[in-house]
């Protein structure tokens, strides 16, 4: 691989002093900490669903806020698994710039009172979600474009979430809180499309062969048990207020369950040679989280989640096998780490799915959690089949979105001049780390 | 390796699919959530000591239950550093089984109502302890049954641990929170009878040279790293509560800290060659916990912790010194990963500490934390030693159970022709990773 | 390298032992829990700024005890991107020492009344802090002193720390609740004097040549991620008081953010191979959590926060280029890990920092939380400007008994005649797991 040139370096180097300079300028003219806990907080934002949290249950915990930057890293440690080491620099690099850009854009919608945006406890954990979405589209061309490209991507689809989260939360007052449509379903086409634009068809080619025997590491099992371990925190957490009990933390621990012996039941018949890889149950784990992401407040039935646990499990073993070569083939989309099948599928299942459930809800099954998942609908002034249809038309228009979305940003990113001709990432970021522990990889790549 | 035979692939995709399938159809017809905080839980089961946490104090923290699946994947990935990473997937297998295993059978045994198991945080609390046990258990026989015989050991072993859990904790009134007698004495002697019953002279001794090489690893210090952080705020998250200091937390990391010194007095002794293995700190801390589990909220005095400390954290050098090979040699005892001095005897000698400890349990030294602790003694239906001599009598009532079931298991297992006649695990789960990462692993172990 | 004699092994396993009974000894004689939450600890020790965390708020929560070790922790895994996987066990063995060994020196100085110290919650998280502090000095002579130096380096180390930080927090009332001061500029001058003393000009020309090629490590990775999770928490949790914003952990999470984007505008410019280690990354991170150490809890505006930890970030990469050969060469200081640009640094900034911020602070732009942040102030008997002033001559003071005690320690090492004539390290803990896992970093190093 060529050694990246000065001009290249000095290009990242650049944007992101400028990108800094310019976060800290626009930081220091508009956004402040409030040295009391806002009242106007707590009385103006009730409409907007996805922060009255707070509706008469306890503030937003600290651990709530240590939790959410966790979900951005799960993401970037199970990326370990799929593509080597040397990207993750990348990706650290977008988290950082992502949790900047964010609370910025979410404060200027949300939280602008008096030409000032005031940030809390609550923007980090926006920020956060947005984090997530970000890094899922990552996963659809990591190791096909340079930092810079990245870096604009990224300045691009904060917005564009943001706007989608914005007009479905807060306008029409959709229940989302783990993210199956807002974070997974925008995360994964916003991905794709971006890919279907800047692909190349000889360095798409090459990439093919050189991502084999990568798949599979240590990584994976670490991934697999972080998620395991924290993903039903985070789910969970807005929805636990003390006198209830955690449905979302308990569907989402039966549902990860499920997958896992879906993964079990459908791999040995899919593969012949009968190996079962660590990636396979990590994808089973992220796609059944997708898959709780909205439905996972909603389920009333532990059988229920196990029962959707068992079939988004499903989803990434048929998507990798039939889908993905089909995408690639056919559709010329190139997807690194296989988020369709992970992330954009299952999200889109789980939408379905909350959506049906949201038209089902009763008072009677729900108890005084209805207040609390569907305030709209416990104060009488919406219906719980108008909830749900309001539910379904943000699966479209959330799609819509992202892929408009992706488009503009993959036609701007190859406009720009900024992919060199030679096609090659040029910058490769971390690099420099395969010559220590990463060689192992590459020996054991070419042995394969 | 032979490649797994298509008809121990279908075994085991069909048994998984049988399981689950029938997992869901109990699910839907017993298992229910409760919309409101059942009150009749409360009232109903204060004779039950491990779970009247509740009594008086917070309800279960949101965090108390993200953090019990902590425990069986802290295992787990301890098991990497003692095993290859290749059976970690069988391992996952066990632990997604049992979570929804584990929640029906205890909830017909604590919370069958009116045709209707009533699951909640609590539940998934107590199936992670009964994960725990199974994945000890595991740890006797690892790499010498098949994905299949582990499943159908797990079905067996749930049962009955939850059946001594039940006699020791709701009719006895015995006092174990920590799990040293449930959940480390029963899981460990459960294993050893299994590994003997299931003993086949030649493959064991094959498996034995195979197992050298691969003892020390990375994921050694990750999961003693892992331990250190998690374990002691599981010992004592129950009896934290709110105006008391938690003891449990102090006392196992006082214990935690003595038992690494002792393994540093010890080991440079023990052992010519004069190294100290990361894997011998990892035990060192397991044995410690194993110690502290019905003891550690008991523990008046600081010191207490630290000699306790001291003497759990000599057991695992001793015993793996002097008593493995005498398991293996005399006894046909095969422990892949040395549960017996780990688990088996660090929790026989907690039983014993706790049991001093309950008898000579005074109001004057525990304060208001007598209630909590002791609610039979506080209540004055029973007198200190009547508790230590209840605790006394569940270590042998556990150590039949355990031997009787581990026999019953064994020969089930070897009966049904599982096993096939080459003895081999026939389809070893995630073989697969040992071409990647794992090569590393073969090479350093030949060069030994 | 020679196998360690008999003669030093034996004296390991002597001193530990020692120690330990010495340790037991002691806490039996002394230190006792108190069954009722102690109303004289709320009462007396008001003036103890570090500990009137609880004035009025909760108590110390269990979730906070548990975090602390992770601290320590938390630099372990990230000494191992820059040290051998074999340095680990004595790391661990100076971690488990020196938290028995803090609660009785801090108990002595904070808490000793009618002849008993009472311990609690409070004593494991100071312990915490010192533990770090020992931990980054380690740091500085990771890989030239055996364990035996090491734990008599760590024995004298807790004394001055603790005599240090009474004197700066209980007597004068300085506010340092990340420890900038105490923890981070205390441990890297100390450690650096000791490095300074011991140097041995033939030993430490080799042992550079070793270090190279260890540096990048898929454990830098993690110790990255571990940091981003963690730390904000550690540093926020004290102030965080139900109805405040947590400034110090969005302080921490912003600084964070803008440090990592320093790295990758100075890196790319700094070194001409246009290579972005990890542990470059790694190294911001902690800059900036060293930065944010005392000012955390004081920035009023997240522009500050974000411009600190864009400065903080700068640091490391500029020390190592131009700092750290000038201290090797011209001083004779030999710093493993770097210490000085890490931690060093960056604490004396963020301890400026801390006085300007404590100087200027207002009623007005702190609210109800100036009654936290400075008591005295709030209460009137003292100015902020006065605040501000005490702030800077800690640092001087702080500055003297580091670097004193630094000299006395390393005086002693040399002194007693511990290093063997060959000046090797004569009993390379862990160093056993060289052959197994770590072998592939040896091969690794051997061919760049």
């Amino acid at each position: 691989m060529p050694e990246p040139s000065i001009t290249s370096r000095l290009q990242l180097s650049g944007l992101c002093f400028l990108l800094q300079i310019l976060l800290i300028i626009l930081f220091a003219l508009f956004v402040r900490y409030n040295p009391e806990r806002s009242p106007g907080l707590d009385s103006q934002e009730l409409n907007c669903s996805w922060r009255n949290r707070d509706l008469g249950l306890q503030p937003p915990r600290s651990w709530d806020v240590h939790l959410q930057p966790l979900l951005g890293f799960g993401l970037l440690v199970t990326f370990l698994a799929r593509y080597r080491l040397g990207s993750v620099a990348t990706s650290i690099l977008v988290v950082a710039f992502v949790i900047q850009w964010a609370v910025l854009i979410q404060g200027f919608l949300y939280s602008f009172q008096n030409g000032k945006i005031v940030v809390g406890a609550q923007s980090m954990v926006s920020a956060s979600l947005c984090t997530m979405a970000v890094l899922i589209s990552t996963g659809a061309v990591l190791g096909r474009i340079n930092p810079v490209q990245m870096l604009l991507m990224t300045l691009l689809e904060v917005t564009i979430f943001t706007l989608n989260e914005f007009i479905l939360l807060s306008l029409m007052g959709v229940r989302d809180r783990g993210g199956s449509l807002t974070v997974h379903t925008f995360g994964a086409y916003f991905g794709l499309m971006v890919s279907r634009i800047l692909h190349q068809p000889r360095v798409d080619g090459r990439q093919d062969e050189q991502d084999k025997g990568h798949q599979a590491d240590g990584f994976a099992v670490v991934g697999t048990i972080y998620l395991w371990i924290f993903w039903p925190s985070f789910t969970s957490a807005p929805t636990f207020c003390g006198t209830t009990e955690p449905w979302a933390v308990l569907n989402t621990h039966f549902s990860l369950a499920a997958s896992t012996l879906a993964t079990f039941v459908l791999s040995p018949i899919l593969h012949d040679e009968g190996m079962l890889w660590m990636v396979q149950l990590q994808d089973a784990t992220l796609a059944s989280v997708a898959m709780m992401g909205m439905a996972g407040e909603m389920l009333v039935t532990p059988f229920g989640a196990l029962t959707a646990g068992f079939l988004a499990g499903l989803v990434p073993l048929l998507g990798s096998r039939f889908l993905t070569p089909f995408l690639r083939s056919r559709l010329k989309i190139q997807d690194t780490c296989g988020i369709h099948s992970i992330h954009g599928l299952p999200g889109v299942l789980g939408t379905l799915l909350g959506t049906l459930l949201a038209a089902l809800a009763t008072a009677d099954a729900y108890g005084d959690r209805l207040q609390v998942v569907f305030p709209e609908v416990a104060q009488g002034t919406r219906t719980a089949p108008g909830q749900g249809l309001l539910q379904l038309c943000a699966l479209p228009l959330t799609l819509l979105l992202a892929t408009l979305g992706g488009c503009l940003t993959g036609a701007l990113l190859k406009a720009k001049g900024l992919s060199p001709p030679s096609a090659l990432p040029v910058w490769e970021v971390g690099e420099g780390r395969d010559r220590g522990a990463c060689s192992k990889e590459r020996r054991s790549s070419t042995s394969v």
